[in-house]
C-alpha cells in the first residue's frame, strides 16, 4: 500500500475577497494512493488563513504509514490512526480519507452515492460564490454565473447592501448569503438579516463571530432566515454545542478531515433536526466530485470550488441543471486530466 | 426485483422466561430478494410480547414493491418509503432491510463489515441469555454456557439475589443483568444494582419501566454500574431522550428497522458520548449474522439468539473465543442449510 504526493497551485479565475483576506491562488496537495493496481486520488485545499500549506501538508503525509495495515478495508481504524497522529491538519487527513474511498469504491466497482445508498434525483441546486468587490465586477461575475440558478455571497464587509443591489440590478435569482463572522453586533446583524429576508435570500452563514455564542442563541431565535454554521463547526464533536445557535451546518471536506466524518456529522445533523449544507474550499474537481457522492443527504450544496480555478486536473462531477452531479464512475468518480492553462 | 416470504417457528431450546412472560416457540418471517440472479437473505422475528405475527409480517410484506424502484442500491429511499408505509411492522422492516443488504454485499462482493470499513479485531465478547428458572436448571444452563465469556441474566422476578446465588455457586465469569423494566421502585432499584456491582456484574439493561424517565435519571446519578437502555430506546428518533437516564443503549434489528438504521443509531450514540450494546431476540443465523456485520463497532454484544433454538436453518457468524465472528461471505455472510431438527 502505498501512498504519494505532490504539491500544486490553484490558480484562481478571479481575486477572492472575503471579509478577512484577499488572494489569488490556493496551494493543494494531491494524494495518491496505490495498491493492487488501483490508484485512488484525493486532495488537501489549503486556503492559508487555516493554518495548513504545502510544508505543513507534505510533513504530516510524510508520517502517514499504511504499509503496517492488511487492508484499505480497514478504513475506520486506519483514519482513526492517521486522525491521532497530530491534532490540525484536518486538509492533509481529508487528502488521505478521499484517496482511500476512490481506492475502495474503485475495488467495489461502484460510485460511493450508490455504495452509500443514495439518489441523485435527491441532489439540491449548488450556488456560485461571488466575492466582495466593485459594483462592476460583482455584475460582470452574476452574469458568469447564469448556468447556476443560486448565487452565494460573500458579505461582512463595509458595503453589504451596496453588493446585494449590484447583484439585484442583474439577477432575481435566490441568493445565499455567507458573512464569514462579519457582523459582530447582534442587533445589527438582525437588521440586517431582515433586510436581506426581503430580497430572495435563502440562508444566512456564519453571520456572528464563532466566540459570540450567547449572541447567536439570541439571533437564532429571532432571525426570520435559517442561520448556518461554518466557522463554528469543523467536526463531529461540534455539532451539538452549535445547534443552540444554528439552524444549520455548513459540512467541508477540508474542515472535517474526509468523507468518513463527513457522512457521520451528516447523520448527527439529522438526528438532531438540523439542516445541513455541503461546501467546499477552491479545490480542483477532485475533492469536489468526492463531495458531490454525499451530496443527495443535505439540503444545500455549495460545489463551486473547481469552478473558480483556471487549472483543474481532474474531470468528475459536473454541473447539470444547476446540480452538482458526480459522474458515474467508481470511487469518486474522477479521471486525471492534463490542466488546462 | 422480487420479494418473497415463508413463515416459520423456532424451537427454543429451553423455555424462556423474562420478567413478563415465557415461552418455547418464536415465530419469525423468512424474506427472498432476488433481482440479478442474487439472492439476499432475511429474516422477522417477532417475539409476541412485541405485537408482530406471521399474520401482520405476511400483511405488511404484501404491500411492500419493489418493482417500482430503479436498482437496489436506492437503498436510502426504498428503506425511507418502506418505512413510511405504515408505523410499526419493525421486524418486517428490519427483515426487507436485511435482505436487500445481503444482495448489495454479494452485489459488491464483500462482507458488511468490510464495506462499512470495520476491523473484525474490534469485536467484542458476546454474552449468553440465561432466563429466570428454578436454581436447579440456572446452574445446569451455567454449565452448558462454558463457551462463552460473559453470561446474561434475566432479573426483575421474585428471585433476583436467588438467581445470582445459583450462578455464582457455579461460575465466576463476568455478568450482564437484564431487568426487563423488573424494578419499579428507584431505592430498591439502586440497592440491588449495589449489591450486583459486588458480584462482578458489568452493566445493567432497563432496571426500570420506560415510562419512569424521572427516577432514571435520579438512577443514572447514583449507580455504581452502567445502565442500559432497552425498551427505552428502539429507534435512533429515540436516543437524545434517553441520554439523560442511561450510560448506553441496546441497538436491536428487530426494533429499529435493520442495519441500516442500526448503523446510523451507533453513530449518534458515540456523538453523544454514550455506550453501544448490539442485542437481538431469537432468531435462526439469518439475523444475527446481520447484527455481527455491525458489531466492531460496539462495546457489548449479545448475539445468542441462534444458539438459543434448535432448528436454525442458515450457517454464518459463528461462536470464535467467545465472540460472535461474522464469516468472510459476501452481504450479511450467510448460507442457507437444512434445518437440523
Amino acid at each position: 500500500m502505498k501512498l504519494s504526493f505532490t504539491q500544486y497551485t490553484l490558480s484562481l479565475k478571479h481575486t477572492f475577497t472575503i471579509a478577512t483576506s484577499s488572494r489569488s491562488t490556493t496551494p493543494v496537495m494531491l494524494v495518491e494512493f496505490e495498491h493492487e493496481g488501483i490508484v485512488g486520488y484525493g486532495e488537501a485545499s489549503m486556503p492559508p488563513y487555516l493554518g495548513e500549506s504545502h510544508e505543513t501538508a507534505a510533513r504530516f503525509l510524510a508520517n502517514v504509514n499504511l504499509e503496517k495495515y492488511e487492508s484499505p478495508f480497514l478504513l475506520e481504524r486506519i483514519l482513526h490512526d492517521i486522525d491521532s497522529l497530530e491534532s490540525g491538519n484536518h486538509a492533509a487527513k481529508a487528502a488521505v480519507d478521499i484517496a482511500l474511498h476512490d481506492w475502495l469504491g474503485k475495488k467495489l466497482d461502484q460510485p460511493w452515492y450508490r455504495i452509500w445508498g443514495l439518489d441523485l434525483s435527491e441532489i439540491p441546486f449548488t450556488s456560485y460564490t461571488i466575492g466582495i468587490d466593485t459594483p462592476d465586477i460583482v455584475r460582470t461575475k452574476t452574469e458568469e454565473a447564469e448556468a447556476y440558478r443560486v448565487l452565494k455571497v460573500k458579505l461582512g464587509g463595509e458595503n453589504d447592501k451596496e453588493m446585494i443591489n449590484s447583484i439585484r440590478d442583474v439577477t432575481d435569482k435566490p441568493l445565499r448569503v455567507d458573512a464569514n463572522q462579519g457582523w459582530t453586533d447582534r442587533s445589527n446583524a438582525l437588521k440586517m438579516i431582515e433586510w436581506l429576508a426581503l430580497r430572495n435570500v435563502e440562508i444566512i452563514e456564519q453571520p456572528m463571530p464563532k466566540g459570540q455564542i450567547e449572541d447567536m442563541m439570541w439571533l437564532k431565535e429571532k432571525s426570520p432566515l435559517p442561520l448556518i454554521a461554518d466557522e463554528s463547526v469543523a467536526r463531529l464533536s461540534d455539532i451539538v454545542m452549535a445547534a443552540s445557535g444554528f439552524h444549520g451546518i455548513n459540512i467541508k471536506l477540508m474542515k472535517c478531515t474526509g468523507l468518513r466524518e463527513a457522512h457521520k456529522m451528516i447523520l448527527l445533523a439529522r438526528s438532531l433536526g438540523l439542516k445541513v449544507m455541503l461546501g467546499c474550499m477552491t479545490e480542483t474537481s477532485c475533492a469536489i466530485s468526492a463531495a458531490a457522492q454525499l451530496s443527495p443527504l443535505v439540503d444545500w450544496t455549495d460545489l463551486d470550488g473547481s469552478a473558480l480555478i483556471s487549472n483543474d486536473l481532474f474531470r468528475g462531477a459536473s454541473l447539470h441543471n444547476g446540480k452538482m452531479m458526480p459522474s458515474s464512475a467508481p470511487g469518486i468518480g474522477v479521471e486525471r486530466i492534463e490542466a488546462i492553462i
